[in-house]
């Protein structure tokens, strides 16, 4: 798909390039640590799902700048040739210590640590980001539909309006992982063996010279799985007519799967149509609601009681349109031995290595996090940071979604419901190790001392 | 990039494909039109930058299902062999009329009629949406950022925070489009070729052992092409270190470009940086700012007076944060000669295909939009959709960035001032004609009456 000469080398912003070749020319390419990590959460996040590892593991692997890339790059007339020589041979050698995907995560705990030697970290950085960044809030906030439909099916309408193919694609891979039931991007199917699901539009109906014969002949190619789109022209008129087509199938021994809604007040209109339904002795045929559906929405209708048995969103969930970035930045916190950190207004780090424990109570909720430095331990807890790529091979193989997705349901099922509210949820507690602490303060005092003039 | 064995003829929701299978076993794929517009304009929009023409021109023409994707649908057990090889050698066939990319429009304007054989038509759906949905949005953002700027440069640093690799790509060219000045996205430069800039970050700071060894580190690399990076540490403290560098740059017949600066409050810190290096006789020394901008920011602090000379802005002008999605929509409007609408509460569309007209003052300055019905004429008013694919074939090459770029900034000059604001725009006249409306009366009576029973 949309091939091209160029390879995701190129997918770096400018500057990556321009200080490795600085740092080259100095022969400055000593050992560095990388920490990826959310500085805040978002409005109305108590938590994030972290995603995207497999995707920044593959691009580790693969990476290399191809003769087109640096005809490119040589056409600018920015670089040293001696510095191309050595981009076109660099490969990714160095170390990953990550989160596992599905990992609920909070503000300023790493969720990936590279160690690498600095030009080959540094080059990766836009790359990682962009990759932890959207598919992290995308499964964070396919998890919010989730918990808001509390056990009814939600299905994946996105495919139209995410941004793109890649962020289409991802979305339907992120939902699936933080516990949707399906999507109706057939091509993320494709790729991520998710389920796939979809019926009729609008327009089969309004190509036909009447709804209910439009009903009838899709009911002939499908008659053991339609959902009858009901809204085209009038919500209950269209209940009616479905009830007509599911009788006719129920006659020759089919039975008409859903019919969906789309529009309009659809807690009133869910409990009419169920009503028409029920009354032709339908109950077994379901009712499926979309149209603009975010996880408010979803939320007020089961709330309400609307007899709805699944959602389809799309749009608003697709984007995260209430959130749609995190602040999401990637760190040097060591170089060559030497722990180092940012003093810049309101955005100062934890420096060098880390790793994130998880204390549980007896029942296996999470009781908080500590951040200390890497290769600590905390008595009975957790470590959430595992090796999974060394001298730039993976460990492991990736898990399959079949795995991460009921590990997530039930670390979902772990987290304080406090944090899972949709609107200003209680912050989890997230400390930071006492010795980690004091290596903060004491980076700070040498840092300003020696570069703050004032 | 990515490359799989599927083709883009599966990034169709799953809907398209079970409709396209009813339509073949009824024999029902009679010649359909349908018209992409945006039924609303987002918040805080006064009018949108149409964009992504040449993307959907480009999958029209290359349309076909490969033998992977025909073997993934089989594999569903839901597609008839027969429909599946009508797939195979299914081709795109029809036409395609479309406004010019960078044209400014309306709610409502049809911006891409579709005539097709109905199965052609309807499969194209969603990547016809996405693609003109995601270009659009972030097309119109952007034109946000320039009018604030007021001539000011800016530059796009959205890679790291787009939604995946091909918003961000599609994101560096509309921004071009819209009159941004470059992108720090690598790729994008080589696809495109937008001009490409950027040139540190805090890590190259932090690896060193001291601020200014770093700045004469990366100055000597890049002895004219330096942008010093000053907030690392405290902002002034590297303004002053920055002014030593230019001074030894200058010493040597260089000269140092730009200082940036990325976090605190810009307005104040570019006042005091400004007074640093005029203090230094470094007048021709810009700066640059970041972090965390969008049009509103940037409008304020050009409001104030900052003495800033260019403005790099990503994440929340990236994602369009404000508003990351329109009302896109692809409605059949006719089919096989009857002309068709929706009746859906509060979702009525315009029947039939259509031209868009705009009518100009004497000084070239838009008065008004008319919607007709195709192929009529309006005394002097300019059509805005032209025929650009026929028979599946693109009629003319694609025109340019460098086309659509000044051609952009002249048109945005004539939308008046008011449809500009970046907060409650006043909302510029789209009229429907009288034929047009008295068409849609009577479509719409003609389908209550046939179709709904109350």
């Amino acid at each position: 798909m949309s091939p091209s000469a160029f390879s995701l080398g190129l997918f770096t912003d400018f500057y990556e390039l321009t200080m490795a070749q600085a740092y080259w020319q100095d022969g400055h390419n000593g050992p560095a640590t990388f920490s990826l990590f959310f500085r805040d959460l978002p409005h109305d996040r108590g938590y994030l799902v972290f995603a995207g590892l497999y995707d920044v593991l593959d691009y580790l692997q693969e990476l290399r700048f191809t003769a087109p890339d640096i005809d490119y790059l040589r056409s600018l007339h920015r670089f040293d040739v001696g510095f191309l020589d050595y981009l076109q041979n660099l490969r990714f050698t160095g170390s990953v210590r990550a989160m596992r995907e599905g990992t609920i995560v909070f503000a300023n705990e790493p969720v990936i640590e590279i160690a690498a030697p600095l030009i080959e970290a540094q080059l990766i950085e836009t790359m990682l980001v962009n990759e932890v960044n959207l598919q992290t809030i995308l499964a964070t906030k396919a998890s919010r539909v989730v918990y808001a439909a509390r056990g009814r099916q939600v299905i994946d309408f996105a495919a139209r309006r995410a941004h793109g193919i890649d962020a289409a694609n991802k979305f339907s891979r992120a939902s699936y992982l933080a516990g949707f039931d399906g999507t109706s991007n057939t091509l993320a199917s494709a790729l991520y063996g998710i389920p796939v699901s979809g019926t009729m539009a609008h327009s089969l109906i309004m190509s036909y010279d009447s709804e209910i014969n439009s009903f009838r002949v899709y009911a002939r190619s499908f008659p053991d799985s339609s959902t009858l789109l009901v809204d085209t022209y009038d919500t209950l008129s269209g209940t009616h007519k479905s009830a007509v087509v599911a009788e006719e199938l129920k006659k020759h021994g089919h039975r008409l799967q859903a019919i969906r809604l789309d529009s309009g007040n659809l807690l009133e209109l869910s409990r009419k149509a169920r009503a028409i339904l029920d009354g032709a002795a339908l109950k077994d045929v379901k009712i499926f609601a979309s149209g603009g559906l975010d996880e408010f929405q979803v939320h007020d209708l089961v709330y309400a009681g609307a007899p709805i048995d699944g959602f389809g969103v799309g749009t608003k969930v697709g984007v995260s349109a209430d959130a749609p970035w995190t602040d999401s930045v990637y760190k040097l916190v060591d170089y060559d031995g030497r722990t180092v950190l940012k003093l810049s207004n309101m955005k100062e780090t934890l420096p060098g290595p880390k790793q994130v424990f998880r204390q549980r109570n007896s029942d296996g909720s999470y009781a908080y996090d500590i951040i200390t430095q890497a290769n600590r331990l905390v008595d009975k807890a957790e470590p959430l940071l595992h090796e999974v790529m060394a001298n730039g091979k993976r460990l492991l193989p990736d898990e399959p979604l079949n795995v991460l997705r009921p590990r997530f349901a039930q670390e979902f099922a772990y987290l304080p419901a406090g944090g899972k509210a949709l609107h200003s949820p209680t912050m989890y507690e997230v400390r930071t190790s006492v010795e980690l602490e004091r290596l903060r303060e004491q980076v700070v005092q040498e840092t300003k001392k020696r570069e703050v003039s004032r």
